[in-house]
């Protein structure tokens, strides 16, 4: 069955409302009617719906039943990822949306040969959430994550030290995660996780993540790619929580 | 310091000759002179050198010292991949290289679309191959690991059944790879891992798999892409087997 993510305004007693470009795909791509069945979901949610009424530019559905979402980690992990070079963010953006991260972060670091001010990168920004967008609906997300504005390593930091465990990737040192993660300490948790860029980080900038209580941590002594290690990581930490 | 994979043929005495390609790219594009200090690598051991003649076709590099590599893992792990569709065996070969594979094993699935016979595949192998060689200098590997011939269903799940263990990922179903992988059970063991195509695997080859002893993995609830699956799967084996 068709599965679209709604807001919650849409939501009005036992009706949801589909607008803009949804609401011409199932009625023009898709070619669905009155009667059909569509599953919308919303905050992990999944409601299973009839359409009553449809036009290009907006479908009423009534909602038949409604059952809470199972595939969303029982921890929250943030990804922070210094930006790379040419296209490899949205690679990175895709397959962690996929591995169940609940936000993407855009870090310009020390290293980073990209460095979109905060103007130009608000454009690429709403590619980049058509992306998660488009990565939740395929792997059966019960959110769409976000990909937040650009920050600076400072900032990043400070937010990274909010998380309950906080994480940064380092070729030069560090304990592995099965040193640190484990389901019974994890659960219901939110995580941040830093990730470097081509160059990595400069020694100094692990300094600041140390003093600020994030996490050193090691990935072996195989030199990871910048896009490969994102998706190392999210992976090992899904599967050391309970989640993979 | 530059550093290339040699044969072991190409080791006389205290002696280590290179022809073909490296030769040039070493004389023309890196311009190395006689007296320059080269690193070269073969079966797990890096071979410090000084370049005693130099031409297009052949340099002789004097070892001075010599010593073993640390970057390959404690299991040997070979990846049996279904064929997936498009460019997305070099991405899924360069990244289980940089993960630290020793072999990667293409195979045809009953739900495979790609369906390249063994001598078209043949001439695409060189290419595979050679992705395999520029990842695994990159990520600093020890080895080279090979692309093989290209194995029906039935011979791939033959050979899996031949390694210490093997696995077989599933999304209808299966135990977690942190239920069946540990440390001290997996040291110095060869472990085999079948990840499938775009369509997964028929419930009647999870069958044999299981038969035949392979275990059955699920990889969580959210739904992997088939490039994304094989990535996955090897980090959290290395990690879970203390290799990360």
């Amino acid at each position: 069955m068709p599965r679209f993510f709604i807001n919650k305004n849409n939501i009005i007693d036992n009706h949801i409302i589909i607008n803009g470009g949804d609401a011409l795909h199932i009625g023009r791509s898709l070619r669905m009617k009155i009667g059909d069945e569509l599953t919308l979901c919303c905050d992990k949610i999944d409601y299973m719906t009839k359409i009553l009424s449809i036009s290009d530019n907006e479908i009423c559905c009534e909602i038949l039943s409604q059952s809470p979402i199972c595939t969303e980690a029982n921890i929250e992990l943030t990804l922070y990822q210094a930006m790379p070079k040419s296209d490899k963010l949205e690679f990175i953006i895709q397959k962690a949306v996929e591995l169940g991260v609940v936000k993407i972060v855009p870090v310009i670091t020390s290293r980073c040969i990209a460095r979109p001010d905060k103007k130009s990168f608000a454009k690429k920004r709403e590619r980049l959430n058509k992306i998660s967008l488009e990565a939740a609906k395929q792997s059966n997300r019960g959110i769409i994550p976000e990909v937040s504005d650009i920050l600076d390593f400072k900032t990043a930091v400070t937010h990274l030290s909010e998380h309950d465990f906080s994480f940064v990737c380092y070729e030069k040192g560090g304990v592995p995660f099965s040193s640190v993660i484990n389901p019974s300490d994890c659960k219901n948790k939110n995580i941040g996780l830093f990730i470097g860029s081509e160059g990595g980080f400069e020694e100094s900038e692990i300094e600041v993540c140390d003093k600020t209580g994030v996490k050193i941590i090691s990935m072996g002594k195989r030199i990871l790619r910048c896009e490969t290690a994102p998706i190392s990581a999210v992976s090992i930490i899904m599967a050391l929580s309970g989640n993979m």
